[in-house]
C-alpha cells in the first residue's frame, strides 16, 4: 500500500484480503502501525511522526522492518500467496527498499496507491475510523483530530507520489474516480485492479433471503424446482412488508435465482428484479430430488466424503461449494458495484455470498446457519460488516445440517483487522420491529 | 475511439465489438474513415489530411458527421446499444462537439484513446494493415508507408490528448502497459475497462478439439460423464502427436472441463493442465442421459420449442445456450490473456468459444458444425481470424443436429469490418501434414 495516513489504506488492504480469501487465495494483511504500536507504545503525538524526529524515525523503520520480516517468514513458513504490505510507503527510498528486498526473495511486488484531494472524505475518515484507534484512547475528540492532522502533515513533507515507471502499480485517485494502471501482469494482478475498480463506499444496505419454505422443503428433498409450500407463500406476501419497514420508500435492486420457490417468493416485491442463473441452488446432481436418507442410503461412501470436506465434495453429475464459490465470483463484483440490494436465493448460495462479506474462510462456508423465513440485513462499515436477522413469525422447516465434528468457529473479525487497531462497535440492536417480524440473535455474533 | 492513425484503434473497436455482440448486446462500429472514402473518393494523398486544407478539412468534417448521423440513426431505429465511433477524434474541439451531440440524445460517451509511443510498432501496424487499404490501391508499398507517415504527421501537429476531466474515459498507452481510467461508471463501460486491460497483441495460437468420441457418442445419448469408446482413446493417443507437430517445442496450457471423456483425451498431453468446470458441457437437465429420441418422446413439447430457439431454450433443470455463454466470459477473459493453449471441451462449448473467436451471431452458435476427432487451430490476425480444421484420420460418430429450417449464414466478416476497408486475406490452406492428419475444410468458410 502507498498513500498519506487516512486515505482508506486499511479499508483496501481489508477488502482485498477477505475478497482472495473467500476465492481460497491464502492473503494476510501485515500492519505497520499495529507493530509500530506494540515497539513503542500507542498514544504518541504528531511529533514522533516528525522526519526531523531522528528517534521517531529510527524507531518508525524498525516497525517497518519487522513487519517485512513477519510478512517473509509467512511466505516461506506458512505457504503465504498474498501479503498485503499496509503502510504509508510515501518516499521513493522506501518503495525501493520494499521492491529490491521483496523481489530478491522472488516475490512479485504490486503497488496500490491511494491518493485522496477531497480533503471533506479525509475529515469524515479521521472522525470515523481514527478516533477509535488506541493512539487515541481516552482523548479529546477535537483534540485527537487536530493531532492526526499534524500527523498527516508531516507525512506530506515527504510524500512522493508512485513515478515508478518500471514497478507494477495501480494508483486510486479520490476513490476511484480517476484511476491509473501500470504495468499490470498476471491473472491475480488483473483480478485485484478489477476488484479495486468496481469498489465504491457510498453507504449501503445489502438484503439477502432465501426463498420461502418449498414443497422440497416439506419432503425433506434437495434441488428440484418445487412450488412454495402454503407458508412459503405466506413469506412471500409478508417479505415486501419487511423490506419496506425497513427500507422506508427507497429504491431497491432485486436479484433471484432462475428457479420457480425464489421467483415465487420476490413475486410481491414492488422493486426491479432480475433472474439470475448463477444464483441457482448448488446442484445437487445425481441426488437431486432425494432427502438426505436416501442419499446415505444409495450413496453412503458419497456421503461421508462429503461430511469429511464438505466444501469440496462435488456431488457426481453435479457441484461442490467451491464449484459455487467460483460461479459466484461475477456476482461479488457485481454486488460491489450496486446501491441497495436485495438478493433471494438458496441455502448453499446465501452461505457462500454472507460468508465473502462476513469473511468466513472456504471450509466453514458449508455450515453457516442461514434459516427460512428470515431476512438479513448487512450494512458494510469500514472495516467490517453490521449484521442484522430479521426473522419472520411464520414457523418453517430447519433444513441446517450441523457438522459431525465440532464447529470451527468463523475467522475472528477482530485479529484479521490490521488496520491502525480500530475494533468493530458491536453489533446494534434492531431498532424497529413490526408486529410481524420477529428477531433472533445473529448466528456468530 | 480517440488516436494517431495506426494506433490500433480500429483493431479496439473491432474486439469490444464482437465481445459485445458475443454477449448479446446489440454493438455496432461506425468507421469514418469508410465514409470519407464514399464521399471523397479514396486514395487521396497525405495533404487531404493537412490541417491547413480547408476543402480537405471540410469534406473530412462532412464525412465526420454523415458517419455520426448514421449512429444516431441507429439507436433510433434499430435499437442499437452500443455504438463504437472509430475515428481520430485527436481535438478538444472534436471531442466536445461528439460528447454534446451525444449527451443531448441521452446517450452515454465513453472515449477510449490509444496512445503509442513505440515507433516500431507503428510502422509494423502500418505494414500490417493499412497497405491493404484501398487508400494504397496499386501503389508502391514503400511509397505507400511513407505516404501514411506523412499522413500521421498530419495529424499529430493537431493533436491533443485527453484532458478533459469530466469525461469518462480509458487511456491505453504503449499496448496497455500503462492503462488510465477516469470517471467509469456503470456496468458496461466497467466490463469493457476490464476487457481491454486483458487483450494483448502478441501473437498466439487458440487450439480446441471436442473430447474423443465417447460411450455416450455410441449410443447416441446427451450428457452423462461417460467413459471414451475405443475410436475415442485412439484419438486420445494421437492427439499429442499432432499438437507437436503443429506447435513444435514449444510450451503450451491446457485447459480441460472436469467430466472424464475431456480428461481421458488429454491424459497423453505432455503439458501443464487446468480441469475447469466452467468448460462442463450444457447442463441438459432433466433429459441428461436420454437420446434425442427419447427426449422428442418424452418432452414432445420442449424439443419443439428447443428447435424454435435453440440458443435460449432453457432445458429442464439444466441450461440454455444464453447460460453457457455467460458462464464462459471470465474463460473468454482469462483467454484473451493466454499464449498458446489448446482446450479439450463439448460440443456447445466449444461452438460457443469459436463462435467469439470467429464472430458469429448468438443465434447461429447453437448450429455451428464441431467434428469429434478434429483439432482447430485459430490465429488471431488484426481483424479476424484464421482458422484451420486438422481432422484425424479415426472415424466417429457425428453428433450434429442441423437447424430444422434453412440455416443463417454466420455474421459475414467483411461487413463488420469497419476499419480503414483492410480485407482479410483469404484463409491459408495448411501447410504441413503428416500421414496420421486429414484436414477437412472448415464449415464456415
Amino acid at each position: 500500500m502507498v498513500g498519506l495516513p487516512a486515505r482508506g489504506k486499511t479499508y483496501i488492504s481489508q477488502k482485498v484480503c477477505r475478497y482472495l480469501t473467500w476465492l481460497g487465495i491464502k492473503t494476510k494483511v501485515f500492519n505497520v502501525g499495529n507493530c509500530r504500536r506494540e515497539l513503542c507504545g500507542a498514544q504518541q503525538d504528531n511529533s514522533f511522526f516528525d522526519p526531523n524526529n531522528l528517534s521517531g524515525q529510527k524507531q518508525r523503520k524498525e516497525a517497518a522492518n519487522m513487519t517485512l520480516q513477519q510478512m517473509l517468514q509467512w511466505y516461506d513458513e506458512e505457504d503465504g500467496v498474498v501479503g498485503i504490505y499496509d503502510a504509508t510507503n510515501s518516499t521513493l527510498e522506501r518503495r525501493k527498499w520494499l521492491h529490491d528486498t521483496l523481489t530478491a526473495q522472488d516475490i512479485q511486488v504490486f503497488f496500490i496507491e491511494s491518493i485522496c484531494e477531497d480533503e471533506a472524505l479525509v475529515s469524515a475518515n479521521i472522525k470515523d475510523v481514527k478516533l477509535s484507534s488506541p493512539d487515541y484512547k481516552n482523548m479529546d475528540p477535537d483534540m485527537a483530530v487536530s493531532d492526526f492532522q499534524a500527523r498527516i502533515a508531516q507525512y506530506t513533507s515527504q510524500y512522493q507520489t508512485i513515478v515508478e515507471q518500471d514497478y507494477s502499480y495501480i494508483k486510486l485517485i479520490n476513490v476511484g474516480s480517476q484511476v491509473i494502471v501500470n504495468m499490470v501482469k498476471g491473472y491475480l494482478e488483473s483480478r485485484i485492479v478489477y476488484y479495486l475498480m468496481n469498489l465504491h463506499i457510498r453507504g449501503r444496505k445489502i438484503y439477502m433471503s432465501r426463498h420461502g419454505e418449498s414443497m422440497y422443503n416439506l419432503e425433506g428433498k434437495l434441488g428440484g424446482d418445487a412450488d412454495l409450500s402454503p407458508r412459503g407463500r405466506m413469506y412471500a406476501n409478508l417479505l415486501p412488508v419487511i423490506v419496506k419497514e425497513k427500507l422506508g420508500g427507497k429504491e431497491l435492486m432485486v436479484w433471484t435465482s432462475t428457479l420457480k420457490r425464489t421467483i415465487q417468493t420476490s413475486e410481491h416485491l414492488p422493486y426491479l428484479k432480475q433472474h439470475r442463473k448463477a444464483l441457482d441452488e448448488l446442484d445437487a446432481g445425481v441426488c437431486d430430488g432425494l432427502t438426505y436418507e436416501q442419499v446415505e442410503e444409495r450413496y453412503p461412501e458419497d456421503f461421508a466424503r462429503r461430511d469429511d470436506d464438505k466444501f469440496n465434495y462435488r456431488y457426481r453429475g453435479g457441484e461442490s461449494y467451491r464449484d459455487v464459490v467460483n460461479r459466484l465470483e461475477p456476482i461479488i463484483m457485481d454486488l460491489e458495484r450496486q446501491e441497495d440490494i436485495l438478493i433471494v436465493a438458496h441455502q448453499a448460495i446465501i452461505r457462500c455470498l454472507y460468508g465473502y462479506f462476513m469473511n468466513y474462510n472456504q471450509e466453514d462456508l458449508p455450515y453457516i446457519k442461514i434459516p427460512l423465513h428470515t431476512l438479513i440485513e448487512l450494512t458494510p462499515k469500514a472495516y467490517y460488516c453490521e449484521e442484522k436477522f430479521y426473522k419472520a413469525d411464520i414457523p418453517a422447516v430447519c433444513t441446517h445440517r450441523p457438522k459431525p465434528t465440532e464447529r470451527r468457529p468463523p475467522i475472528n473479525t477482530q485479529a484479521v483487522l490490521g488496520s491502525g487497531g480500530e475494533v468493530p462497535s458491536p453489533l446494534l440492536p434492531p431498532s424497529v420491529l413490526t408486529s410481524a417480524t420477529t428477531i433472533s440473535a445473529p448466528s456468530s455474533s
